[in-house]
């Protein structure tokens, strides 16, 4: 009270010396939130503890991402980056685009630094209706909806939607539940049966 | 120490008075566990609190049902006894198979009575080894094994699991994350794009 300058940190406001701005600090917290939400699950993890990971004060993070909600769409985001790749995938026409769509998501799969991840995303979002929520949001316009601007078939989101409950599911029993012989399947085996089957979703009336 | 009568009643053995044997114990006790793993999950759901549920002493749910992993097991194969039903529909012939199988599916899915527990069994699964395991060997050997044995195709339980990857995937898009249009789609148009899907992994070569 007597010493009004040191009161303008706020609890929304960093302490001045501990304020790392820069183009990396964003990115630093944000990779350190899906670090975070995929070892511990969304129940558990907060925004002080995604603070410590990042080396940040919690009232950074607070100020570059909100609430813990902000946070999880921001390590959603980043987590579902793979799955931005999609429309540059679809756009590259509609001959053979089931088969490079089955190779891409298991490639993604396959490569456990991307798929832990995409499993915390799937893990929280079954367990926690936040986490759907926002899922269901980023989903849909960052993917879905532009995958469907290039399909030309009828009902196009609900086509693409099919397509990714396809791989969705596959994802579960392959990495998750593990059931034989799928978990141990060889990818081109199951690109094989699964390509024309997306093939038919995204292309045919 | 006194009355070495009374001390028959060891911590795995309930009271006589507490006791109560008869066919219609056992299916409330694992009626209870279904209920109670739905309703609070995996984690939170103990021997103790499905013993309540059921109204019966928890020395007798141990001693019908040994551990909490072996009481999950049975609250999965009830959960999972709409699935058992399948090598049945599978026995009609390959004729419309997939449509066939299609429409089971989203029927159960369709009823909350029987989707909660589902949904349930899926989420434990995605969060918990243990749940994992017990739906691996209950879902391989009750229902993927059995379809398999029916099926005349190369490879028949990696495609049953191909076939259940997609209904699994649809659940968890259409119930849990809810994107739109699947969510609120008619079954029907569901049934009609994924029928051949089925049709295709359960009989083509």
């Amino acid at each position: 009270m007597t010493e009004p300058v040191k009161r303008r940190r706020g609890p929304g406001r960093p302490r001045q010396d501990e304020v790392e701005e820069g183009p990396g600090t964003q990115e630093r917290i944000r990779l350190a939130a899906r670090s975070e939400f995929a070892a511990r699950g969304y129940d558990k993890t907060s925004v002080r503890g995604v603070a410590k990971a990042a080396g940040v004060d919690p009232a950074l993070v607070h100020h570059y991402f909100g609430s813990k909600d902000d946070l999880f769409a921001a390590a959603i985001e980043l987590s579902m980056e793979p799955a931005m790749v999609v429309p540059a995938i679809l756009g590259e026409g509609p001959d053979g685009i089931g088969e490079r769509l089955a190779r891409y998501f298991l490639g993604i799969w396959e490569n456990p630094v991307t798929r832990a991840p995409l499993l915390a995303v799937i893990r929280s979002a079954l367990t926690h209706e936040a986490a759907a929520s926002v899922l269901r949001r980023i989903v849909l316009r960052r993917v879905l909806e532009r995958v469907a601007a290039d399909l030309d078939v009828p009902d196009p989101t609900f086509r693409a939607e099919l397509a990714a409950s396809h791989m969705v599911g596959i994802a579960i029993l392959r990495y998750v539940v593990q059931v034989e012989p799928l978990a141990s399947a060889d990818p081109d085996d199951i690109v094989a049966l699964v390509a024309p089957t997306l093939q038919r979703y995204l292309t045919e009336e």
